[in-house]
Protein backbone atom coordinates (compact mmCIF):
# COMPACT_ATOMS: atom_id res chain seq x y z
CA UNK A 1 0.00 0.00 0.00
CA UNK A 2 1.13 3.24 -0.63
CA UNK A 3 2.20 5.58 2.03
CA UNK A 4 -0.25 7.98 3.00
CA UNK A 5 -0.42 11.52 0.82
CA UNK A 6 -1.43 15.14 2.78
CA UNK A 7 -4.22 16.90 0.92
CA UNK A 8 -3.83 20.40 0.54
CA UNK A 9 -7.32 22.81 0.36
CA UNK A 10 -7.96 26.30 0.82
CA UNK A 11 -9.91 27.02 3.83
CA UNK A 12 -13.60 27.88 3.78
CA UNK A 13 -15.56 29.71 6.11
CA UNK A 14 -17.01 26.11 7.96
CA UNK A 15 -13.53 25.96 8.96
CA UNK A 16 -13.40 29.23 10.79
CA UNK A 17 -13.36 26.64 14.18
CA UNK A 18 -10.78 24.37 13.07
CA UNK A 19 -8.42 27.24 12.40
CA UNK A 20 -9.24 28.94 15.94
CA UNK A 21 -8.14 25.55 17.08
CA UNK A 22 -4.85 25.77 14.87
CA UNK A 23 -4.36 28.93 15.60
CA UNK A 24 -4.43 28.62 19.71
CA UNK A 25 -2.33 25.65 19.23
CA UNK A 26 0.47 27.16 17.32
CA UNK A 27 0.61 30.34 20.02
CA UNK A 28 1.15 27.72 22.58
CA UNK A 29 3.88 26.02 21.05
CA UNK A 30 4.66 29.85 20.30
CA UNK A 31 4.85 30.38 24.51
CA UNK A 32 2.51 33.68 22.90
CA UNK A 33 -0.73 32.45 24.40
CA UNK A 34 -1.50 35.08 26.44
CA UNK A 35 -1.47 36.88 23.24
CA UNK A 36 -4.48 35.87 21.25
CA UNK A 37 -7.73 37.71 20.76
CA UNK A 38 -8.85 36.07 18.06
CA UNK A 39 -12.20 34.49 17.75
CA UNK A 40 -14.39 33.18 15.80
CA UNK A 41 -16.93 36.04 14.55
CA UNK A 42 -12.93 37.90 14.07
CA UNK A 43 -12.04 35.31 11.95
CA UNK A 44 -15.11 35.03 10.34
CA UNK A 45 -15.26 38.53 9.20
CA UNK A 46 -11.89 39.06 7.92
CA UNK A 47 -11.20 35.63 6.53
CA UNK A 48 -14.50 35.37 4.40
CA UNK A 49 -16.13 38.81 5.05
CA UNK A 50 -16.70 41.44 1.91
CA UNK A 51 -12.49 42.17 2.02
CA UNK A 52 -10.83 39.19 2.64
CA UNK A 53 -7.50 39.91 4.61
CA UNK A 54 -5.70 37.02 4.26
CA UNK A 55 -6.28 33.32 2.51
CA UNK A 56 -5.87 29.85 4.65
CA UNK A 57 -4.56 26.25 3.19
CA UNK A 58 -5.69 23.46 5.54
CA UNK A 59 -3.65 19.80 4.75
CA UNK A 60 -5.26 16.97 5.45
CA UNK A 61 -3.82 13.50 6.19
CA UNK A 62 -6.31 10.59 5.57
CA UNK A 63 -8.91 12.83 5.42
CA UNK A 64 -8.33 14.46 8.99
CA UNK A 65 -7.33 18.31 9.21
CA UNK A 66 -3.54 18.09 10.27
CA UNK A 67 -2.05 21.53 9.60
CA UNK A 68 -2.49 24.81 8.04
CA UNK A 69 -0.63 27.86 6.66
CA UNK A 70 -2.01 31.20 6.49
CA UNK A 71 -0.63 33.86 4.14
CA UNK A 72 -1.24 37.06 2.41
CA UNK A 73 -0.12 39.06 0.05
CA UNK A 74 2.75 41.95 0.34
CA UNK A 75 4.68 43.28 -1.96
CA UNK A 76 7.44 45.21 -3.69
CA UNK A 77 7.77 48.35 -5.18
CA UNK A 78 11.08 47.77 -6.06
CA UNK A 79 10.23 44.61 -8.35
CA UNK A 80 7.04 46.33 -8.79
CA UNK A 81 5.13 42.77 -8.11
CA UNK A 82 3.56 40.76 -5.33
CA UNK A 83 5.13 38.76 -2.79
CA UNK A 84 3.61 35.95 -0.75
CA UNK A 85 3.59 36.28 2.63
CA UNK A 86 3.27 33.13 5.30
CA UNK A 87 2.06 34.34 8.60
CA UNK A 88 1.47 31.51 10.25
CA UNK A 89 2.42 27.49 9.64
CA UNK A 90 1.34 24.85 11.65
CA UNK A 91 1.62 21.01 12.03
CA UNK A 92 -0.61 19.35 14.74
CA UNK A 93 1.87 17.52 17.20
CA UNK A 94 0.93 13.87 16.04
CA UNK A 95 1.18 14.34 12.44
CA UNK A 96 4.91 16.06 12.30
CA UNK A 97 7.44 14.24 10.60
CA UNK A 98 5.49 13.30 7.66
CA UNK A 99 6.30 16.32 5.25
CA UNK A 100 3.16 17.81 6.07
CA UNK A 101 5.11 21.35 6.70
CA UNK A 102 7.13 20.99 3.71
CA UNK A 103 4.06 19.65 1.46
CA UNK A 104 2.16 23.41 2.28
CA UNK A 105 5.73 25.50 1.99
CA UNK A 106 5.74 23.86 -1.41
CA UNK A 107 2.14 24.11 -2.45
CA UNK A 108 2.92 27.95 -1.22
CA UNK A 109 6.29 28.56 -3.32
CA UNK A 110 3.81 26.92 -6.29
CA UNK A 111 0.67 29.56 -5.59
CA UNK A 112 3.85 32.15 -5.04
CA UNK A 113 4.58 31.65 -9.06
CA UNK A 114 0.81 30.95 -10.34
CA UNK A 115 0.43 34.36 -8.88
CA UNK A 116 3.71 36.19 -10.08
CA UNK A 117 4.86 36.84 -7.04
CA UNK A 118 8.72 38.19 -7.00
CA UNK A 119 9.36 36.39 -3.17
CA UNK A 120 7.78 34.07 -0.58
CA UNK A 121 8.81 35.15 2.44
CA UNK A 122 7.86 34.36 6.65
CA UNK A 123 9.12 35.48 10.30
CA UNK A 124 11.11 32.92 12.58
CA UNK A 125 11.58 33.41 15.96
CA UNK A 126 15.31 33.79 16.59
CA UNK A 127 15.12 31.23 19.17
CA UNK A 128 13.83 28.58 17.07
CA UNK A 129 16.96 26.53 15.71
CA UNK A 130 14.84 23.68 14.50
CA UNK A 131 12.62 25.68 11.79
CA UNK A 132 15.86 27.94 10.92
CA UNK A 133 17.30 24.29 9.43
CA UNK A 134 14.27 23.57 7.88
CA UNK A 135 14.13 26.38 6.06
CA UNK A 136 17.50 26.81 5.31
CA UNK A 137 17.44 23.52 3.91
CA UNK A 138 14.72 24.50 1.28
CA UNK A 139 16.40 27.79 0.25
CA UNK A 140 15.12 30.61 2.27
CA UNK A 141 17.67 33.16 3.45
CA UNK A 142 17.81 35.68 5.86
CA UNK A 143 17.03 39.04 5.15
CA UNK A 144 19.58 41.10 7.07
CA UNK A 145 19.87 44.83 8.37
CA UNK A 146 16.34 45.66 8.18
CA UNK A 147 14.19 45.82 11.67
CA UNK A 148 10.27 46.24 11.78
CA UNK A 149 8.71 49.05 14.06
CA UNK A 150 5.21 48.78 15.39
CA UNK A 151 2.66 51.15 16.30
CA UNK A 152 0.06 49.74 17.86
CA UNK A 153 -2.87 49.98 20.96
CA UNK A 154 -3.01 53.32 22.66
CA UNK A 155 0.15 54.92 20.70
CA UNK A 156 -1.68 54.08 17.15
CA UNK A 157 -4.75 55.87 18.47
CA UNK A 158 -2.73 59.04 19.72
CA UNK A 159 -0.96 58.96 16.06
CA UNK A 160 -4.31 58.21 14.26
CA UNK A 161 -5.97 61.04 15.89
CA UNK A 162 -3.54 63.80 14.47
CA UNK A 163 -4.83 62.52 10.65
CA UNK A 164 -8.18 62.20 10.86
CA UNK A 165 -8.57 65.58 9.68
CA UNK A 166 -6.05 65.62 6.68
CA UNK A 167 -7.33 65.62 3.74
CA UNK B 1 -1.02 84.08 5.12
CA UNK B 2 -1.16 80.42 6.97
CA UNK B 3 1.45 78.47 6.08
CA UNK B 4 1.00 75.93 2.81
CA UNK B 5 -0.65 72.34 3.87
CA UNK B 6 0.41 68.99 2.42
CA UNK B 7 -3.04 67.58 0.29
CA UNK B 8 -2.98 64.13 0.73
CA UNK B 9 -5.21 61.58 -1.61
CA UNK B 10 -5.18 58.42 -2.59
CA UNK B 11 -2.81 57.55 -6.49
CA UNK B 12 -4.42 56.74 -9.28
CA UNK B 13 -3.91 54.83 -12.11
CA UNK B 14 -2.55 58.45 -13.97
CA UNK B 15 -0.32 58.45 -11.43
CA UNK B 16 1.82 55.08 -12.22
CA UNK B 17 4.64 57.58 -13.70
CA UNK B 18 4.68 59.67 -11.06
CA UNK B 19 4.85 56.44 -8.36
CA UNK B 20 7.79 54.75 -10.95
CA UNK B 21 9.79 58.15 -10.44
CA UNK B 22 9.21 58.31 -6.41
CA UNK B 23 10.50 54.60 -6.19
CA UNK B 24 13.44 55.33 -8.35
CA UNK B 25 14.17 57.86 -6.12
CA UNK B 26 13.46 56.03 -3.14
CA UNK B 27 15.75 53.44 -4.31
CA UNK B 28 18.72 55.85 -4.68
CA UNK B 29 18.69 57.26 -1.51
CA UNK B 30 18.68 53.39 0.14
CA UNK B 31 21.61 53.43 -2.32
CA UNK B 32 19.67 49.93 -3.74
CA UNK B 33 18.87 51.39 -7.35
CA UNK B 34 20.96 48.59 -8.70
CA UNK B 35 17.73 46.30 -7.62
CA UNK B 36 14.99 48.24 -9.62
CA UNK B 37 12.98 46.07 -12.00
CA UNK B 38 9.53 48.01 -11.70
CA UNK B 39 8.10 49.21 -14.67
CA UNK B 40 5.10 51.48 -15.64
CA UNK B 41 3.64 48.04 -16.78
CA UNK B 42 3.87 46.33 -14.10
CA UNK B 43 2.95 48.90 -11.93
CA UNK B 44 -0.27 49.10 -13.22
CA UNK B 45 -1.03 46.09 -13.73
CA UNK B 46 -0.18 45.32 -9.64
CA UNK B 47 -1.54 48.38 -8.48
CA UNK B 48 -5.04 49.28 -10.60
CA UNK B 49 -5.60 45.72 -12.36
CA UNK B 50 -8.20 43.24 -11.55
CA UNK B 51 -6.47 42.62 -7.92
CA UNK B 52 -5.12 45.40 -6.96
CA UNK B 53 -2.08 44.03 -4.35
CA UNK B 54 -1.44 47.49 -2.88
CA UNK B 55 -2.24 50.74 -2.30
CA UNK B 56 -0.49 54.37 -2.35
CA UNK B 57 -1.48 57.46 -1.12
CA UNK B 58 0.63 61.12 -2.76
CA UNK B 59 1.31 63.73 -0.92
CA UNK B 60 0.98 67.26 -2.37
CA UNK B 61 2.77 71.19 -1.40
CA UNK B 62 0.69 73.82 -3.44
CA UNK B 63 -0.68 71.48 -5.57
CA UNK B 64 2.52 69.48 -6.54
CA UNK B 65 3.54 66.23 -6.31
CA UNK B 66 5.83 65.81 -3.07
CA UNK B 67 5.90 62.45 -2.04
CA UNK B 68 4.12 59.16 -1.58
CA UNK B 69 3.74 56.07 0.48
CA UNK B 70 2.60 52.80 -0.68
CA UNK B 71 0.82 49.94 1.42
CA UNK B 72 -0.47 46.74 1.81
CA UNK B 73 -2.97 45.01 4.81
CA UNK B 74 -0.77 42.00 6.74
CA UNK B 75 -2.60 39.92 8.80
CA UNK B 76 -2.42 38.93 12.22
CA UNK B 77 -3.83 35.54 13.11
CA UNK B 78 -3.36 36.20 17.11
CA UNK B 79 -5.36 39.67 17.11
CA UNK B 80 -7.46 37.87 14.19
CA UNK B 81 -7.33 41.13 12.08
CA UNK B 82 -5.46 43.32 9.58
CA UNK B 83 -2.44 45.39 9.97
CA UNK B 84 -1.53 48.52 7.61
CA UNK B 85 2.10 47.22 6.89
CA UNK B 86 3.76 50.57 5.06
CA UNK B 87 6.56 49.11 2.68
CA UNK B 88 7.45 53.25 0.97
CA UNK B 89 7.32 56.31 2.43
CA UNK B 90 9.01 58.80 0.61
CA UNK B 91 9.42 62.64 -0.05
CA UNK B 92 11.22 64.58 -2.11
CA UNK B 93 14.60 66.02 -1.50
CA UNK B 94 12.83 69.84 -1.47
CA UNK B 95 9.58 69.26 0.34
CA UNK B 96 11.61 68.44 3.57
CA UNK B 97 11.54 69.41 6.75
CA UNK B 98 7.81 70.88 5.88
CA UNK B 99 5.90 67.77 8.05
CA UNK B 100 4.64 65.83 5.06
CA UNK B 101 6.40 62.66 6.22
CA UNK B 102 4.66 63.28 9.19
CA UNK B 103 1.69 63.79 7.83
CA UNK B 104 1.88 60.79 5.46
CA UNK B 105 2.17 58.62 8.65
CA UNK B 106 -0.90 59.85 10.61
CA UNK B 107 -3.01 59.79 7.85
CA UNK B 108 -1.99 56.18 7.48
CA UNK B 109 -2.34 55.45 11.05
CA UNK B 110 -6.15 57.31 10.54
CA UNK B 111 -6.83 54.66 7.61
CA UNK B 112 -5.66 51.78 9.80
CA UNK B 113 -8.20 52.75 12.91
CA UNK B 114 -10.36 53.42 10.40
CA UNK B 115 -9.82 49.65 8.49
CA UNK B 116 -9.99 48.34 12.48
CA UNK B 117 -6.08 47.27 11.65
CA UNK B 118 -4.70 45.78 15.03
CA UNK B 119 -1.19 47.52 14.15
CA UNK B 120 0.83 49.67 11.96
CA UNK B 121 4.42 48.38 10.63
CA UNK B 122 6.80 49.34 8.54
CA UNK B 123 10.57 47.94 7.92
CA UNK B 124 13.67 50.48 8.57
CA UNK B 125 17.31 50.17 7.51
CA UNK B 126 19.25 49.35 10.56
CA UNK B 127 21.90 52.11 9.19
CA UNK B 128 18.69 55.07 8.65
CA UNK B 129 19.39 56.52 12.66
CA UNK B 130 17.60 59.58 11.29
CA UNK B 131 14.68 57.59 10.28
CA UNK B 132 14.76 55.31 13.36
CA UNK B 133 14.68 58.73 15.81
CA UNK B 134 11.81 59.80 14.05
CA UNK B 135 9.98 56.53 14.20
CA UNK B 136 10.16 56.51 17.70
CA UNK B 137 8.70 59.46 18.34
CA UNK B 138 6.38 59.14 16.69
CA UNK B 139 5.24 55.88 18.72
CA UNK B 140 6.84 53.16 16.90
CA UNK B 141 8.53 50.29 18.83
CA UNK B 142 10.97 48.12 17.36
CA UNK B 143 9.66 44.45 16.89
CA UNK B 144 12.59 42.34 18.36
CA UNK B 145 13.41 38.14 18.16
CA UNK B 146 12.10 37.81 14.56
CA UNK B 147 13.86 37.42 11.35
CA UNK B 148 12.59 37.43 7.93
CA UNK B 149 13.58 34.65 6.35
CA UNK B 150 13.24 34.66 2.08
CA UNK B 151 12.70 32.20 -1.10
CA UNK B 152 13.01 34.05 -4.57
CA UNK B 153 14.88 33.59 -7.73
CA UNK B 154 15.67 30.30 -8.65
CA UNK B 155 15.12 28.87 -5.31
CA UNK B 156 12.03 30.03 -5.51
CA UNK B 157 11.15 28.21 -8.70
CA UNK B 158 12.86 25.10 -7.55
CA UNK B 159 10.75 24.96 -4.26
CA UNK B 160 7.52 25.70 -6.77
CA UNK B 161 8.33 22.34 -8.44
CA UNK B 162 7.58 20.26 -5.64
CA UNK B 163 4.24 21.94 -4.94
CA UNK B 164 2.81 21.96 -8.95
CA UNK B 165 1.01 18.35 -8.18
CA UNK B 166 0.01 19.01 -4.69
CA UNK B 167 -3.64 18.77 -4.42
Amino acid sequence: MADPAPRIRFAMEADVPLLLGFIRDLADYEKLVHLVEADEDRLRRTLFGDIPRAEALIAEMDGRPAGFALFFHSYSTFLAKPGLYLEDLYVSPEYRGQGLGKALLKRLAALAVERDCGRFEWSVLDWNEDAIGFYRALGARPVEGWTVYRVDGAALTALAEGGKDIS
